[in-house]
């Protein structure tokens, strides 16, 4: 699992059927580099995240048939940018 | 998932069945490293589009049987290259 | 499976229910780049372990049903960070 | 799926019994970064193909049985070494 | 599949159930980078060898309940670092 930041909704009016009507959210890693989470816990931007691949997002996001290959797992407390870029 | 931005139609003639008459393109990410994506939405190029990878991406385009390992789920609404490369 | 060395322990109030009452470890890699890896095996700060990805890691957890995509799968004898990063 | 170009032929004559009498063959990518990919479709050194990742690649090979990670899924048409590097 | 060459045995004593008494080699890439895979073929250091990743990994160890991420399926025949690094 990768540790990652919350920046923003991403905002995708064309979906696919599998991923309609699910929150995602842009989140970056300590290298600033993008990826796309789905987001079953509530994360608000800046929040420090917990993120899921492989298989593991699609039952990590509470229904297999949900089309995710990243999913957020938990809020991480007490983290900060420091912590995560040394 | 990711973020990529489609570039162009890939053309295959010689495929091997799973693949047969299926829509391909290539895309290509914030540092131009090219991929490969099922489009199961009808992508143009220039659209910025979620791929989803691992084994989600058969279950993405509609039916299991296809063997894709990156698949177009969506295209994204008010995303631009500089949101992207920053 | 990759080398790991066990750098602290993960603390998220707020989970998932299938990570609920989990150990979580922050691990690192030669590099230095972080991840979060499941411990079934009790490892310490500063102990070199094996990681196992993919679903292997589910099933490495002892419950399928564990949504982890990085478990520590052991710890590894006489080990050190020159045999590492050589 | 990413596009790579087919090298030479790989011999292993001692191999896993779920590989034997396989077409086995060293691909490049953009990089000049090695890799060796399951050939169902006949390609031949300098073809630009697709290949297929994940779980997906079991699949591709026609028989699931088959512990492949990357299979060719087909022979690119018009491509060529600038497409590829740009 | 990746190319690898066996560097040494991984001693590891304290091991999940599910990797017990398997035989697991650090292996290294072509940048010299490390990673831990299972041996079924009974590779020696020195020899250049197919590793599987995902789950044909586990397919390959002759046994999927073995949580494996990275399984040796050949030895390769006729290969050099020459070759290895171009």
């Amino acid at each position: 699992m990768n540790i990652h930041r919350v920046v923003r909704d991403l905002v995708a009016t064309h979906r696919i059927p599998s991923l309609a009507e699910k929150s995602l959210r842009v989140v970056e890693d300590h290298r600033g580099d993008l990826e796309v989470a789905l987001d079953p816990v509530g994360a608000k931007p800046g929040d420090f995240v917990i993120t899921i691949g492989t298989t593991a997002a699609r039952f990590a996001a509470g229904d297999r048939r949900i089309t995710t290959d990243l999913t957020i797992g938990g809020i991480i407390d007490h983290w900060s940018e420091e912590r995560w870029r040394v």
